[in-house]
């Protein structure tokens, strides 16, 4: 292109070369090469080329209503309400939908959602998430100030890292992050230039988290970075386990003892299915262990409207409660997140349809618990099933889908296929999510796209398609993978 | 708090002393200090506390919906149809806002705006708005794979100076940026620890833009960074100018000599009100340029739902087009905005009515135009009345506001309010507004907020409150300024 240039030294300016160095250095497999790959395989089966099946089945991410879960009739009848307020004079629309509009236009400016809201969210939109997080935690008090809404749960754990990295070399913030992981988190270190701190869940039970597994990960770490936060993911991405209380105050106490800054993805805090498993919240068990620890561990705790019953991911809802952070440091925070305005006020009116649901006696309970209801058991008869077929499978083991929505079950490749796999340049996982993707048009994310132990492969399979597909998905992976293990023996 | 602490050296992690520094330096004055007390005075007056003012009026910011500005019918209908689609059945609304939202429903993930879609926008929409640049362009061409949609022009602004930052000392990226300037420029370069190179616009000729003081600028700059990339905002904020052609021209001829990536900043397209101004893309005018321009100048555009007519600032919805973008940096842009996951889907469904509205013979066409037109002849007549009162005013000059949604008046202040500005350790202009503030209870934002020559000072003021109140407002000001400067003198 210099051939025209107006200057004979103009080539571009933003190159891979010149871009930002960091930026290359990001990668998310969630949305990655095999998921690039599907949308061509798509638009190659519309286009009428032949393949081995109709239709490409995405079982790569947690995107609830893309596969077929109903958006609850209660929450879009607030949100149509708030979008075209004329509706308010319909009587399709229940009153307590409609008095829960109405109350959130109310603190809208203009009475419009669409202005601009403070920076940090509707003022009453954190109150409200206040209380439901006080109803959550038994009456453990929760301070609308420390709530902060944001575009997503994804958005508030980026800005919470940002404002903890800094320095240079030895004094680079590290931050310790589960492998495996939601690769949101390495993606953000990433970005940030900070230091990634590997600990390993241990597949062997379960999933759970160590505290001697957390302080080998440290004491590692100590001598090329400072270690500054540590992040937990309960319950799990991409490993569907629930922590114990027991857990949970072991790392509280190891964060304590290691002055390290908690941060506790709980977006999945309503999807625990499994018998014997409750959700606790760090900040219930942070409260519950005393002035030693409430007083003095600081906390980021990280919601979403884009998963539990409500799966309304397109709404970028989300919220982070921040406990014990430093007043200076929360001015700062706050003035961050005034740069970029405010978050989506659909979602944030989403949100507080979620924290403020239908009440008994209400016109609108009984279906919404019902829907609600409906949801939940659902995606626990899905999680069993998933695992007990896949542990059917002849070299490959599930752990128990306790909670979330996906399984990551481990699978034993033949030598041959990764052997091949590496002469590719394919991590061997890769290499076999892509062939299955080729064969059966399903599409799952390798083990490798979240980090596993060396020497080990997973994939990694939502429980979400609706329980018809599910099942055809299930045998279509179990006849490719004793096809596949047949082929390179 | 250490006292209680595990660990007797256990103090917060998080600090002024430990966070992010490039964070600390982010300053960003629309939502800044005086922002601050005018929600305080807000609640002071809520709970009783006695004012020479009855009511906080808020000038600061360009949130149109919060002053009243009515959103247009159309735009809600088909969202409202988005978030209930059991309302596709309700004979209440047109067949066009039907039509519409079935065609968005259709390209969302299980036919549910609650689903994520693609990183880069849903490619229907995207298709819209490929279209809509096409026509707003005479023609030239748009490519959808060019359009990536956004989180506000916020989000794509920030996410395009992510992409050009790198470099340490002499090579740093420099990015140059008017002053006055809109401050997300100056926030996101000290965020990304990047240089800001501050050209000025010419106040004497109604904030024209001089290559000359470009040249200037970059001259001046080369010895300490490696300047990359040149931010231009028309319509202009603060500062209300219409770039003419011309200009715009003669902009990108210095991009490609000096090679230098530019960013167009054109959320004001429609609003354009001085007669013989007319808004004229980069775009448009880098191809009629010739393939020597077209083919080689970098540039993003950048749009959003928040301004125009629709004023629709809540919703988050916007947009980036990127020319001449190489292909393996575009993958990139492409991966790093998947990292978030997605724009907000009810921001991307403005959009796509934005860029696809009822056309001459459908049912809401006539509906569509009259609310369009009152809109933006109201706004242009505001802009006239607040030029022309402003003007009134001894000590005061106004440029003509062309466009956008604000004037940008030079105040002349006496000697002795300057002095006792800096004895406060404030910018004399902030002493100013906060004194407004607090006598008047109208809330603007200093012009040191955005950016002005040396011994020059200044107000931004939006022109969007009410008819009726922006004639007290201007009453008010005026007012205001003969007692402040007769108290100083
Ligand atoms: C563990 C975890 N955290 C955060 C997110 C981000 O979700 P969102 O940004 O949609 O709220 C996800 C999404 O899948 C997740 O699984
Ligand atoms: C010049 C300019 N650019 C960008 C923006 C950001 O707008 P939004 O993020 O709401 O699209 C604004 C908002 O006022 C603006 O004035």
């Amino acid at each position: 292109m210099t051939e025209n240039g107006v200057n004979s030294h103009r080539g571009r300016v933003l190159t891979m070369d010149t871009m930002n160095p960091n930026v290359k250095k990001v990668e998310y497999a969630v949305r990655g090469p095999i998921v690039q790959r599907a949308l061509q395989i798509e638009k190659e089966l519309k286009a009428g080329v032949k393949k081995p099946f109709s239709e490409v089945i995405k079982a790569n991410i947690g995107d609830c209503h893309a596969m077929g879960q109903r958006p609850i009739t209660f929450l879009r009848q607030v949100l149509a309400l708030c979008m075209y307020p004329e509706l308010l004079s319909d009587n399709k629309f229940p009153e307590d939908a409609k008095n829960r509009a109405r109350r959130i236009l109310q603190s809208c400016g203009g009475g419009s959602i669409g202005a601009y809201s403070a920076s940090q969210g509707i003022e009453r939109v954190r109150q409200d998430v206040a209380l439901y997080i006080e109803r959550r935690d038994g009456g453990i008090p929760s301070d609308p100030d420390n709530i902060y809404l944001s575009t997503g749960a994804s958005d508030a754990i980026m800005t919470m890292l940002k404002l903890l990295v800094s320095g240079e070399g030895c004094t680079r913030t590290g931050v310790m992050i589960s492998i495996p992981q939601y690769p949101l988190y390495s993606a953000a270190l990433a970005d940030l230039g900070a230091v990634q701190i590997s600990y390993y869940l241990n597949e062997e039970s379960c999933w759970s988290l160590d505290v001697s597994e957390l302080r080998r990960a440290l004491n590692t770490a100590r001598d090329h970075c400072c270690p500054r936060a540590l992040c937990i993911i309960n319950p799990g991405n991409p490993t569907g386990q629930v922590q114990s209380r027991q857990c949970i105050e072991d790392v509280i106490r190891f964060a304590a003892e290691e002055n390290l800054f908690l941060m506790a993805d709980e977006v999945y805090q309503d999807n625990v299915y499994a018998e014997g498993c409750e959700f606790h919240s760090f900040k219930k068990v942070l409260f519950e262990m005393g002035p030693k620890y409430s007083n003095t561990v600081e906390l980021a705790s990280f919601h979403s409207t884009s998963k539990c019953y409500m799966g309304e991911c397109g709404f970028r809802g989300g919220y982070v409660e921040v406990i014990n952070l430093d007043p200076d440091v929360k001015t700062q925070l706050t003035k961050l997140v005034s740069v970029r305005l405010c978050p989506p006020v659909p979602g944030q009116v989403l949100l507080d349809v979620v924290v403020n649901p239908p009440e008994p006696g209400e016109p609108s309970y009984a279906t919404f618990i019902k829907e609600r209801t409906a949801t939940l058991d659902d995606l626990a008869l899905k999680a069993k099933l998933t695992e007990e077929t896949l542990n059917t499978v002849p070299g490959i083991t599930c752990n128990p889908v306790q909670g979330a929505m996906y399984s990551f079950p481990r699978i034993s490749l033949p030598e041959r296929a990764i052997e091949e796999a590496k002469e590719q340049g394919q991590a061997p996982d890769m290499f076999y999510c892509m062939k299955l993707l080729e064969e059966t048009g399903i599409c799952l994310v390798p083990g490798s796209g979240f980090g596993q132990r060396d020497g080990t492969y997973h994939f990694r399979m939502t429980i979400l398609p609706p329980t018809d597909k599910l099942k055809i998905v299930l045998a279509k992976v179990k006849e490719f993978h004793q096809d596949f293990t047949q082929q390179y023996s």
